[in-house]
């Protein structure tokens, strides 16, 4: 075999991971979309059975010989290449690490999990949902014992995130954050609270449905490459570079809430279609790790969305869909979006408490994960550190522990990401404010310059390079949580006024 | 290997085959449903994968040493066990006769097909279609060659639809329909037409979509197993007993075309999701064939759903959705519901003339097929036909021969079990009649009476018999396309009072 039949092959495994991929992807999205309920029960069978097949393309004595064919040959490989063997082998490591009804049992659990997780938050009711979280904590241990036993498991989780994030750096993190967003949380609620009558409008979902649309177009997602779908909790899901689904759910009383998931799930989906297409079909393609992930999700989320001028810019489609919101200013609407207050749902959270619910989930994970918890004092868990950090009495499991999808998709040691997503954007901006006018860019309604600036130096490469090397291509420094803060706190001075 | 572990092996065969089908299928449906258009792109590499992928499974040395040693133990086994041998049987012959690489070229053709013809339906470009449609006539006619070379080449496809159709039977049959519908359409149309004015009122397609949840019900729909959707061309497709969609188009000042898509696609649904639990993930799961699938879609859109009785059922939810339908009676409605007049559109066609609609299909499909025609005329000879068979005028190929998208889906011998279902439909009630009160039934609004004669003789056998003997049983005499002319000369007596 030369080395040019070897790539030629590695192309071949790799569009067939994909087709398996992408067909479980349509699978899941279907499932928490258009499936009627009993669905379930078949979607779990084929899952079974797509798993198993793709376990064994991956895995199998040809697979692993033309890996490690290539790793003999890494000298005469392309970079791009050689990235791939790397990532194949840290993949196989992983698959490698349990038997196949192993892996076939917790695919089929991740289908369950997810049906069982939708209606135990439906009915509030957490004892539901203990017995299948159980079994991800321990198949997430497991994981964790056989892939990477030399590690803290809950490091073995943060990695799996965030390359190269451990406990150690979160801890610092945090600890940074909470230094300087406590003592703002604070100065916040003694100041005059935004009136924010105008975001409880009712906004029929009609309505709201076609101002999804205008918000896309208004960030510059291409239609014809991205649709959304509606579902409990909104997420993106990716199947290649000219197919991309966010999702979103619409509330009467509430159109912030659908607006800034669009437009943060828009944010994920401009990421994914903006992967070179030479990634196609590939191991690289798809954005890298959650954190570059959410680092666009709630770039678009926050710093563009929530801006004054971004908010200046679809107010006028917001008023014609919604003819009373033109009771109120752009001004305060401007202020109702970025009002600070501690709350119950992360996802509704502003962004100043935003890093607070998730400091409550990673130290609930770590705890899942590094030491022995009781199952059934969970909840008690959560709502102490809710009353703790963020001085709020969660009422129910519905708004309380069962709030987030993440844990019934085994999600164990994503939630940091956001915060470090958050932070990672907000010294983008720093960055992007030395070569153009941001706000003047906003207001204007062509985001062209900033989807460009995003798009060269984060989006095209997908996965193609690590984390770090896009942080740095992007900031040209290292990474440093003080913009964040920085720009934190000049948000709420502006809103706020003190 | 014992019978009892052959059997095993039987099983797990048609569960990895199942998969593999509900997979494409969900990938199929999501295409037309929620995907973006550049979708297709990715599908079709990942329908090219999975599809070969399948056809190995099925056509390996394993599948065939099993299926060798089942047809060798025959005398041991079951009946359901033999009918799954025979099937296979059938399929194997069907997908050995072309090598893989052909069988991916087809399957990749059909996932192409159908985004070409939407786009060319929607343009009316003819020229657009014609080149995946020669190539779906000439794959046609391959496999016809290979699979049944002692036949025609037309017979091949309609016996691939209807088990056992030839065009000498479709021809007494067709020739029978014609002797009676021809001089009926003509006292139909000398005599005084209803007013369809409320055919035409606005509905908004918000209030349609809330009426087809309705009509769902009413036919008796459970909705925690099938779901509906919306397309260009209506359709139903079934993952499992646990899992049917269909598919309805609305139009805001036609709501009868989506009421009666509804109500169509929901006969197939429940044929579907009727059938006996043990045949799921097997050979045996889903309906027989497409005369038998269309004898439930037909039974439900016409003789139940058209009847005086069904509509007076309907019509104080109808009058609620669309307050302007108050204006008019359910008598109005029957008599517009059941207007006949020729016209362009099949889907849209009314009860008596639709099979003239079918004939001309059945003329030009027959003419593709075992003949040898200039694709460039097949728009005159489709645009010459309604001429001839309705005495309309085809004004553009989207309304003409673009109008259905069976041909880009290579169903080609399709459309006469469209005509045949409707006159089995019309000899069940015949049968039905015997041991209830059709008319009293339907206008209690309960209509388990109903499903039940259909459920106990048809559905509940899925595909474990052959349809003659499913015939048989429910209608207890040899077929006879009598029943369905009375039918239509009564229905048209009582609507046009002649």
């Amino acid at each position: 075999m030369t080395v040019t039949e070897a790539k030629e092959k590695l192309n071949e495994l790799e569009l067939r991971e994909f087709a398996y991929n992408h067909a479980m992807g349509i699978l899941y999205y279907d499932g928490t979309t258009g499936a009627p309920k009993a669905s379930s029960i078949p979607r779990g069978k084929t899952m079974g059975v797509l798993a198993g097949e793709a376990y064994k393309i991956s895995t199998d004595k040809e697979a692993v010989s033309l890996l490690g064919f290539l790793r003999e040959h890494a000298d005469e490989l392309d970079a791009d290449t050689l990235r791939r063997v790397e990532l194949r082998e840290k993949g196989l490591k992983e698959l490698n690490a349990v038997p196949l009804e192993t892996y076939i049992e917790y695919t089929e659990l991740m289908n369950e999990a997810d049906a069982v997780w939708h209606e135990a938050k439906e009915k509030s009711d957490y004892p539901m949902f203990e017995p299948v979280l159980k079994k991800v904590i321990d198949f997430t241990k497991l994981f964790a014992e056989k892939v990477a036993p030399e590690k803290s498991p809950y490091d073995y989780c943060l990695d799996k995130y965030e390359e190269g994030l451990t406990m150690a750096k979160c801890d610092d993190f945090f600890a940074k954050l909470k230094e300087r967003i406590v003592p703002l949380v604070k100065r916040v609620q003694e100041a005059e609270q935004p009136d924010d009558a105008c975001a409880k409008v009712f906004f029929p979902i009609e309505k709201q449905r076609e101002f999804s649309d205008i918000l896309m177009e208004r960030i510059g997602i291409p239609r014809d490459r991205c649709a959304i779908g509606e579902t409990e909790h909104p997420f993106t899901t990716d199947f290649s570079r000219n197919d991309v689904r966010i999702t979103t759910h619409y509330h009467e009383d509430a159109f912030l809430s659908s607006m800034y998931s669009v437009i943060h799930e828009g944010g994920h989906a401009l990421y994914e279609l903006g992967g070179d297409e030479r990634f196609s079909y590939t191991g690289l393609s798809g954005g890298v790790t959650m954190g570059i992930h959410e680092s666009q999700s709630r770039f678009f989320e926050n710093i563009i969305g929530r801006s004054r001028e971004f908010i200046g810019l679809i107010y006028p489609d917001a008023v014609r869909l919604c003819p009373e919101l033109g009771k109120y200013s752009v001004e305060q609407l401007y202020r109702a979006a970025n009002k600070a207050e501690p709350s119950l749902i992360r996802t509704e959270a502003d962004e100043l408490t935003y890093a607070l619910h998730i400091m409550v989930r990673y130290d609930m994970e770590r705890q899942m994960i590094n030491g022995s918890v009781n199952m059934k004092e969970l909840p008690e868990m959560w709502n102490a550190l809710y009353k703790e950090y963020l001085g709020v009495t969660v009422p129910d499991d519905k708004r309380g522990i069962l709030q987030d999808s993440h844990w019934a998709g085994a999600g164990i040691g994503y939630f940091p990401s956001y915060a470090l997503g958050s932070a990672y954007g907000a010294q983008y901006l720093a960055k992007i404010r030395e070569s153009l006018d941001f706000e003047k860019t906003v207001a204007s309604g062509d985001l062209k310059p900033i989807r460009d600036w995003l798009g060269d130096r984060i989006w095209k490469y997908a996965s193609s390079k690590k984390p770090e090397w896009i942080l740095n291509n992007a900031m040209e420094a290292p990474f440093d949580p003080k913009y964040y803060l920085d720009y934190l706190e000049g948000k709420m001075k502006d809103v706020y006024g003190f």
